[in-house]
């Protein structure tokens, strides 16, 4: 239990400790912070609580940065002994910080004061494609419904990489895009604003630890000392662009619109006790792939869309354990043909869908193409298949303990209406 | 006329004076220089003879930073008056370096005493597959030669993300990955060496100015402010596991094994005596990527092999020239959807394969997937279809002026044998 007081459901209790990096209107750098309750501890305040072997020399430089990098590049003794000096100086019973009032004044900033930014400089940030019932359901839409998925997809994770620039904070607001589409196959393409735009339900890995040489796999028996913790991520995409840019090098401009993530990374620690089953895999996985320890977790995830104006609908209820592939074995595939990860890298699961049709990932699957309109709120009035301006999507996860919720807080974005653009032509 | 003798067949002239990031044994830290002749002039020891109105205040800080970003978020303003102020200096007729022989001590280096490192921290690398040719070349190979182009293909520049993290400097070697592939199509997928090496001649532009904000697409007009200049790129390709795990979202780890790219930048402005023709374009492409001025490159573009131990065979004579989209559309395209482009960012052409045989951009295509073996030498006993182990690919670019060259000196790497994997299976 810590001094500050948090209600059973609230998503920062001492239990979590996720990592942050946040400025003031007082205060504008950027510094790293840990939420606990409403409120954020100021790692940058108390660097010299932070006595343990591995943080008495470093702490004040790495929690002096405006982005988490350098403390991820320490590596998991590190972290693990960072959240052991947190958990201590929050506990009811430690007076360091209890009984310091000058030192409270200083270190905790309510979280309704900060602005939130990016966690790290994000170096390379990659998608994977790993829910079954995602790949399925996209590939019974648009190919073959008994051929969904594609010879390699139960062989290896499919991945791409994505934009890292356009990886944005949550409540950035996103611009509907122009782009190409071609609304009829047997058409010239055409050029406007997107018209299909869709969100993807994605949770997302933060690495950090020493990086592996170029042409030096890790292997997977190594890859949870690389990965730190994890995000909410909404992968904004422009389903009609999409469809016609993405032959034969994959998605491109229909993602690099932008990429929501969660403000808070909560810690592969604070994960830990949610630990459940991997889901059975078929084939077997090759050698440099398999690994029989669980690794999958039990996260609840939720979709509310919010048109303006009205009040939020809840429109998917997913959950992270229903991945095929685990993100050991995601990280171990990426570097196996020797791929440098870097701590800051960022890694994501790829929309995930449960088994039944209200646990779908994305407008595309849970309207099934805009075939199916889904209702908001209860008069049937207000219907949406794929996203209007304006819309909010808001994007909220949590573990369920005994008496107490790990959360990632939400991930939330509002759609903008597109740019007129006035060509000179 | 530079003071410093340069042959009429050097890459480096007086003309050129591309930037690059070097270091030495005697001063490790990395910093910027130009190369002239054979020699680099240092610009961390010439700070304050940057007098002219855009970089007097900051050529202390921005050549004194350890990579280009600096100095490319500057613009293109600072970036033609360093120009101009570095012509001045290295003139035989001006007295500021030519006669300071203490000063000269100080700031050439020698290019033999240097070790070069990448010129920026790439932000997002971006590839493209622009070359017609090579486009037909390979749906001839893969698809259908009567329908080679997908339709996508002739109305915007297909691209995609690349891996930012594993562009290497020329002369890094490349190791030969291990990863899965399908030799048969009705059986199981295998897991070991590539047995498909193969290399991609492309060229890559560096971006400056100021960065678009997100959602904000940079007008084709105001392209050629943000392309500072450009590289040799060597794509190194596994094509046997890019032929199993790229669909549908692209190619992955069949590239991110390595990207090799020279270590000079060769600034638009030292290009421009070379601009000539577009290539003519049908479909006329839609307005915003539509420009009427020049802005393709006559920059001649060889590829050599050489086996361990042998001479070195060219084995490709290409030329910038024959791309189909320029880099102007290249860069308007991939903002239309409002993605941000940042300094640092590195954006390629594809393969640039010309219209005959001895001109193809690729082993892929020089041995027509395997069918044609190279002759390398003059008996005949040596032949390639693709890379072997320990042969190493250089690839040469320049532009041929009256008297003097424009040259990007060489890009190389050498491919080592596969790591001996010993998985716990």
């Amino acid at each position: 239990m810590s001094f500050i007081q948090i209600p059973a459901d609230h998503p920062f209790p001492i239990q979590n400790l996720p990592y942050g990096v946040f400025s003031t209107e007082s205060e504008s750098r950027h510094r790293i912070g840990v939420a606990i309750g409403d409120q954020i501890l100021d790692l940058s305040k108390i660097v010299h609580l932070f006595q343990g072997k591995h943080l008495k020399d470093v702490a004040a430089k790495v929690f002096n940065e405006p982005t988490l990098n350098k403390f991820l590049e320490l590596g998991k003794d590190a972290w693990h002994e960072a959240r052991q000096t947190l958990q201590h100086l929050l506990d009811k019973n430690t007076a360091t910080l209890r009984d310091d009032s000058k030192l409270r004044e200083i270190a905790f900033v309510p979280q309704a004061m900060a602005t939130m930014h990016l966690p790290a400089q994000i170096g390379d940030y990659t998608d994977f494609y790993s829910s079954l019932e995602h790949a399925t359901n996209v590939g019974s839409m648009f190919r073959d419904p008994k051929n969904a998925l594609l010879p390699n997809w139960r062989y290896l994770p499919v991945g791409y990489h994505g934009r890292a620039s356009s990886i944005v904070i949550s409540g950035t607001p996103i611009r509907r895009p122009n782009g190409q589409t071609r609304p009829a196959d047997d058409e010239p393409p055409k050029f406007g604003p997107c018209r299909l735009m869709d969100f993807e339900l994605e949770m997302a890995f933060l690495i950090g630890g020493q990086e592996n040489s170029l042409g030096q796999p890790i292997p997977i028996e190594k890859t949870q000392d690389r990965i730190f913790g994890m995000v909410l991520m909404n992968d904004w995409s422009a389903r009609d662009i999409q469809k016609w840019e993405y032959v034969p090098l994959g998605p491109f401009l229909a993602k690099s619109l932008g990429t929501s993530i969660s403000a808070w990374v909560v810690t592969m620690e604070a994960l830990e006790p949610f630990k459940v089953a991997n889901t059975p895999q078929d084939p077997k996985p090759f050698a440099y792939l398999h690994h029989s320890d669980n690794y999958n977790f039990d996260i609840n995830l939720n979709v509310f869309l919010k048109p303006d104006g009205m009040e939020r609908n809840l429109i998917c209820k997913s959950n992270y354990r229903y991945l095929y592939w685990t993100i050991k074995q995601q990280l171990a595939h990426h570097s196996i043909t020797g791929c440098n990860i870097r701590s800051g890298d960022l890694l994501a699961t790829g929309t995930i869908s449960g088994p039944t049709p209200d646990s779908y990932g994305s407008m595309l699957e849970l309207s099934w193409k805009g075939n199916r309109p889904l209702n908001l709120g209860t008069d049937g009035v207000i219907t949406r298949t794929f996203l209007q301006d304006n819309d909010s999507i808001i994007m909220e996860g949590y573990c369920q303990g005994n008496g107490y919720r790990i959360g990632f807080g939400d991930c939330r974005g509002k759609i903008l209406p597109p740019l007129i653009l006035d060509f000179k032509s």
